[in-house]
């Protein structure tokens, strides 16, 4: 067959796999569960790999024991050089038919890949959160990305665990709620299907599934739209969180990023960036607040989103790898969904 | 054999077991590791039990195969109904010749009644933290005890994780340390044996172990006691928190609690109370602050510390669930370590 690019895209909760010609057309797009390896193992995660390139193989009308040219994976959790080199030789032994070359890089990494060859922020809040400047020279700095244990600010899972953790105080009497907490109590109690608040244990130890624990935000998401204080008020705190990783990183962003049409373009990535709406005020507060504090050249930004699938991204960076070149059309890509000018 | 009390202190890194006559005399003491179901699972903690009691027996020179007229289990994580029924059911069946009948109560109120029988308020920091109410009337109320992924603030766990975290924010520049975190660096990548951030992902998912996460609140202690500034600060934050949480129940502290010749009884348990210069002045400063909004007949409280294991209080209750009565000199088990009273 001609050649054909495989591309994945692995989150916390759900996965994506392409294949791609050398043209840059898609061929086939599969899905798939969490590919974390830090949450379901190795062999979960390279099985789950697998599974969706060949079945995007037979989609595609190839011969599924014809390797591809190449497989570049995005992957939430592909950052630890030694065990993503350990996924690549598992992966090249257990199938090898699967793929000819292999490469591995970040969720965020390959969110840029997928957008754009300039450069930006890319910040990611899905199931976990993340935050990567890529400048144009391709030099990266990164905020955050540690997981759930260390970090994970304004991903779904720690806007749960803030509702959650707001239920718990108040009941302790350990911290007052800003907010009436009846709603999220409410909705906790259904979607984990609990009485009381010890029956939450078993899902925060014995049974715990950070995806499951992370899918109570979208609980938290219709609160705040129907107007739950306490909701609402999680969300603009996720809004301030993730607007603190671009903080962190602003001192090293290269001046040329900040002087294009857009001002300073950042990628927005994950299911959490559809609350959008409700996360504004935080997130743009902290931005302003930023910026009236010592980045004059700072005037303006844009928060752009991908109409693709990052793994077109990890696609084109498995080719590079590989040796060849996959032309994508960046404009078809993404969408300007807001932007902002500072008042000078 | 004449009566023999069985009675297990359970703890998230350490146990312990103690065999006592109808007269309140110490036959045998054995130890074991973590029993807290949540955190090794149902099978691990009966067989840990039963290991440690069986061995007791031993040492006491009992019949192994002669039951004991009941164990009374103080244990961390001994709260949920549903599950400490599981256990019960569980060692009955798997252990019939451990004991003829059973009981379990928290590590809070095991300790408490190792203490007193007229009441006070209970804090443990250990591997986890946690603080319990008890009236002299009998009543509970309950702050904290949720664990890691809920809580356990002021423990060695929440400790260990303050400064490492401090550590993480630093590098990624989204908190600035409020103290240099060279010393907290290089204790975190000798105890965990890493030469990055990055290598601390086994130790956070994969390989996590919540009593060796909790164990480097010792090199922080050290560090501490050396005269390092962050880890003097987060001894002085986990004393605050620990204050916070007998801030939470004051409401609730029945009159009598506060008039007796020690003032407001805290009965201090856990390992990481041994760090208590340490946490002397975050502690004292929240209480004090508490007392002056409004708790006018707050004028004195101590700090009591446990000579004895809180097997032996539960012991007690195990006995006393069975109908029997150990005599217990209450006096001889505790230690006043701090008081303070307040100024008028």
């Amino acid at each position: 067959m001609s050649a054909v690019y495989g591309g994945v895209e692995g989150g916390g909760t759900h996965s994506k796999a392409v294949l791609v010609s050398a043209e840059g057309h898609i061929l086939a797009e599969t899905d798939g569960p969490c590919t974390n390896h830090w949450l379901v193992g190795v062999d979960n995660c390279i099985n789950g790999i697998n599974d969706m390139v060949q079945r995007a193989k037979i989609k595609a009308g190839l011969d599924p024991d014809t390797p591809v040219c190449s497989l570049g994976m995005s992957l939430s959790g592909g950052e630890q050089k030694a065990a993503i080199q350990k996924l690549i030789d598992d992966m090249r032994e257990r199938y090898p038919k699967l793929s000819q070359s292999y490469f591995i890089t970040t969720d965020a990494i390959g969110a840029m890949a997928t957008a754009s060859d300039y450069g930006g922020i890319v910040v990611i809040s899905g199931t976990g959160s993340n935050c990567k400047l890529v400048n144009p020279d391709g030099t990266q700095v990164g905020c955050g990305g540690w997981g759930h244990m260390m970090g994970d600010e304004g991903s779904a899972y720690w806007i749960s665990h803030l509702a959650i953790k707001t239920v718990f105080d108040a009941r302790d009497n350990l911290v007052t709620s800003p907010h009436d907490i009846t709603y999220v109590k409410k909705a906790m109690e259904e979607y984990f299907q609990v009485s009381d608040l010890m029956g939450m244990l078993p899902d925060l130890y014995r049974n715990f599934q950070k995806s499951h624990f992370a899918g109570f935000c979208r609980k938290l998401a219709e609160g705040g739209s129907a107007g739950d204080a306490l909701c609402q008020h999680v969300f603009t705190e996720a809004g301030k969180a993730l607007a603190r990783h671009i903080v962190a990183v602003l001192p090293k962003v290269h001046q040329d990023l900040f002087s294009g049409e857009l001002g300073l373009p950042v990628l927005c990535v994950g299911s959490v960036w559809r609350s959008w709406e409700l996360m504004k005020s935080g997130f743009t507060q902290v931005l302003s607040e930023a910026q009236a504090h010592g980045y004059s050249h700072f005037h303006k930004y844009s928060l752009l989103t991908l109409h693709q699938s990052s793994a077109l991204g990890g696609a084109k960076m498995g080719a590079q790898n590989a040796g060849a070149s996959l032309p994508l059309d960046y404009s078809a890509n993404v969408n300007v969904f807001f932007s902002h000018t500072f008042n000078q």
